[in-house]
């Protein structure tokens, strides 16, 4: 997995700098990139300043190991369920259900994965873009396949690669809610959702 | 429309309200509402801040105003668009589109609309919510229609409606990027997956 392997040396690895990345995630989460300096991260652990300045010179560094670190894990869900000798169908249905859990799951997290990454500067944002795509191409493949075999409509492969990443995403926005607070149980929803988008019918033997 | 009239009352009427707002829409979209003070908005416009305090007491009585008159455009949009007296699947193409087209054409203001409601205090939050929900209402008012009608198939409203709304706002986040940048365009492939998701066959006389 090239993209991910790459990207995983610019992330921090000792259990210190781990610590920090989870609390300046929770602070970026809750008020914002811009509204949080590496001292309130500091002092959120009781560390001083200079502490962090071992692991992380800038704030933009700690934003850039969380965002691979977050992307990074997506894509190992959504690869690790996915298997290309396997119907079109159960490949998008699980593939879709791992993505939207993991949305939901950390949606903390991922509210800064996905919504702070106008903060990073040009080199950065290429590599996160890079795991970002690979994550599309899962998708992508999946459609293209279902489609070509006719498990699938002929559909608009690009939009419906993008719907399906609204779909995920935007979760983060939202999630919990008082009706959906399960992940397990969206996912599912979400899945036969897509499922629809394609114009495949699951078989109702479930 | 109650919940509108009831909300418009919360925006300021004058022209130098106005040029706040957007001003402040502005910069909140691109530095984040924690990171924007009302001294900042008033020096983007060349004003003093004293010469804000008129208008808008508070930074959140200016996110409150922008949240209302946003998402009441939001509803008129899809309102003025929708007519109960037509098959639902023109409906449901209808309304969409006018969703979709309107979270890409006003990217900025979405933005902000959208993802900063968690500042706005809980009887602020209410009114807006009220908005949202008049919104979501038309949606789901029509998909009833078309699954009562045999139009489409039998579908999961509340996750359809939540979905149809997350592929409007997120469009907000990432609009635009090279291969979509035309609202139009985004607004149709969007309407098109719709359809889709609830089973409606478009004919093919287009």
């Amino acid at each position: 997995m090239d993209a991910a392997q790459s990207a995983a040396t610019h992330v921090g690895t000792s259990r210190a700098a781990a610590r920090i990345r989870h609390s300046a995630m929770e602070m970026f989460a809750v008020h914002g990139y811009g509204s949080t300096s590496l001292r309130d991260i500091a002092a959120d652990l009781g560390l001083s300043p200079g502490a962090v300045y071992p692991h992380y010179k800038t704030k933009e560094s700690l934003l850039f190991a969380i965002a691979i670190e977050g992307h990074t894990s997506v894509l190992s869900q959504v690869t690790a369920v996915d298997a290309a000798d396997r119907p079109p169908i159960e490949r998008l249905s699980a593939t879709v259900t791992a993505y939207v859990r993991w949305h939901a799951e950390n949606h903390l997290r991922a509210r800064v994965v996905q919504y702070e990454l106008r903060s990073l500067s040009g080199p950065n944002l290429k590599v996160v873009a890079r795991l970002r795509r690979a994550t599309s191409n899962v998708f992508t493949a999946i459609i293209e396949a279902g489609r070509d075999s006719g498990a699938f409509s002929p559909v608009d492969v690009d939009a419906t690669v993008l719907a399906i990443t609204s779909l995920g995403v935007d979760v983060s926005r939202w999630f919990p809610t008082r009706k959906y607070s399960d992940p397990a149980t969206l996912a599912e929803r979400y899945s036969e959702i897509v499922l629809m988008m394609v114009g495949a019918q699951r078989r109702s033997d479930r």
